[in-house]
């Protein structure tokens, strides 16, 4: 267990990657699962008796391809739409977080998984121009009956897939309500798979798209006056040059620098360009660190010891 | 709006039944489930304005039935266990609650779904005589071949379901903080689908049954010291000699006849006896009042002027 220099009245957010939440190789099997949950809450468990409150994010790629999967599977049954099936999957990943974390952490409250909102601009451009493939691979005629979306991902007989739009994340509908669960000292798990995108139209209401869990992770961090995000990978560290033969990996590193090497396309599309941009404009903002980091380093990325220590 | 006599300090849990959350006839559509969904948060929203805090719990059936027939249906993707089901439909259904409850109440903090795990006895008999079907029909060889129990519940070509034990609820596991959610005035969708079942061997662990919502509404509703629990359901009444020429609507009741009408088999299995039974073990604790009502008469059930209104 290691002391958290980090501020103890100021939670930190921790995004916790697919990697936390599901083995790398090998079928998936619940079992699977739950024995890389249960390594994750450890983690999490000893930060939290070091004195440090969290606020648990996480994505959702594979579980909610699963169940598109699923449904398309079983024509019989309702077709929900994409904001439902979110949700549905930060119940089934909260459920697992926060009984294997209860199980770590016997002594304090229990975790809470809140289902929870992000609302996005309905004209945000990205709905023009749908760019993020989820759920299940289609052959080209199959994809064409298709009633939303696909787009050729890839080779091979089903190189299809289909995409959703991927818009910003504007506001976390139940911040209030976080906040003041953290401020009394519970542990939460919210904002899982980036939040059930919602619209605003004078009234709430579901959208067909995904928004990125890293970017709702800090925007989550600015509403709770978080001193630090943490953004957790499958990496030890963001690098320049990332497979190269000078490859070098960023220890400590300023906004400044860090946005030049964005800009420089350092940074992988689909990987490491979203955890950058998130902890960018979370230290940007009011936030005072972020560091991006593997799960086994959690403890020491909080002490200042590990990953990719960004200050503005 | 009807104003509540209900003592507005203590919350009144309402159980909503499947009938608040989708339409009796018809295929089953998401816009078909909105709209269900939105005529109940309207019902709710009445008694809100009228000063009532509430904590909504709700059942499932016959969405963690889908589950099983899409995952059945799927046999590449992992078979998650119904304990991950039962999580998944809470935030399935809390999700479009509370967007629609949030609309209906744009003034009111908005509301919260709460992922609830209730504890089970692991010693508890439901567990070797299973007796609740789930999910979908099988035939007699395809029903053999599945690494459940399954059990002829019908005629015609497929006349097998699985069964799944339905213990007695025991604990909350998640009360304490949903009492002061409650407290400090927030407003609660929770113990959806009776609760996630999980058994306390030293840790919690999830177990594959399904437990009665209306047994958990009552469990929750002494654990929040509600005055009242509301049971909404298909019919305006509890009825003795229900369907018969001399069938007769329980409109004020003490306990003691509700229990020997209870005795005497005067109630479905399925269907009104386990409300009956929740209802009664909620007066016949601290409870000062249990209601079996229609949804449409939400607010003058509360008002002590609809449905079965039932004392100690």
């Amino acid at each position: 267990m290691v002391d958290s220099p980090a501020d103890a009245e100021s939670p930190a957010v921790i995004a916790l990657g697919g990697n936390t939440l599901l083995g790398e190789q090998g079928p998936w099997t619940v079992e699977a699962q739950l024995e890389v949950i249960e390594r994750t809450a450890r983690h999490v468990a000893d930060v939290v008796e070091g004195g440090q409150d969290v606020v648990l994010t996480h994505g959702n790629g594979p579980q909610v391809g699963n169940l598109l999967l699923q449904q398309d599977a079983a024509p019989e049954t309702p077709r929900l739409p994409l904001d439902v099936l979110v949700a549905e999957t930060q119940a089934q990943i909260g459920y697992l977080l926060q009984q294997a974390l209860d199980n770590e952490l016997a002594a304090s409250p229990d975790f809470l998984t809140i289902v929870t909102q992000v609302v996005v601009d309905a004209d945000d451009p990205a709905f023009e121009t749908p760019t993020k493939p989820v759920g299940p691979f289609y052959t080209e005629a199959a994809a064409a009956e298709k009633p939303f979306e696909t787009r050729r991902v890839g080779d091979g007989e089903r190189p299809f897939r289909r995409v959703v739009p991927s818009p910003e994340p504007v506001e976390v509908v139940e911040a209030d309500e976080i906040a003041r669960l953290v401020e009394r000292g519970n542990l939460v798990v919210c904002g899982g798979g980036g939040g059930v995108p919602v619209v605003r139209d004078g009234r709430l209401r579901g959208v067909e798209a995904v928004v990125d869990k890293d970017k709702t992770s800090q925007l989550l961090g600015a509403a709770l006056d978080a001193a630090v995000l943490v953004v957790l990978t499958d990496v030890e560290h963001a690098y320049v040059n990332y497979g190269e033969a000078d490859e070098r990996a960023l220890r400590e590193v300023e906004a400044a620098e860090l946005r030049t090497h964005l800009r420089n396309g350092e940074f992988g599309a689909g990987s490491m360009r979203p955890k950058v941009e998130a902890c960018l404009r979370f230290v940007e903002g009011a936030g005072e660190r972020a560091v991006i980091a593997s799960p086994e380093h959690l403890a020491a990325a909080l002490a200042g010891e590990a990953g990719t220590q960004i200050r503005a």
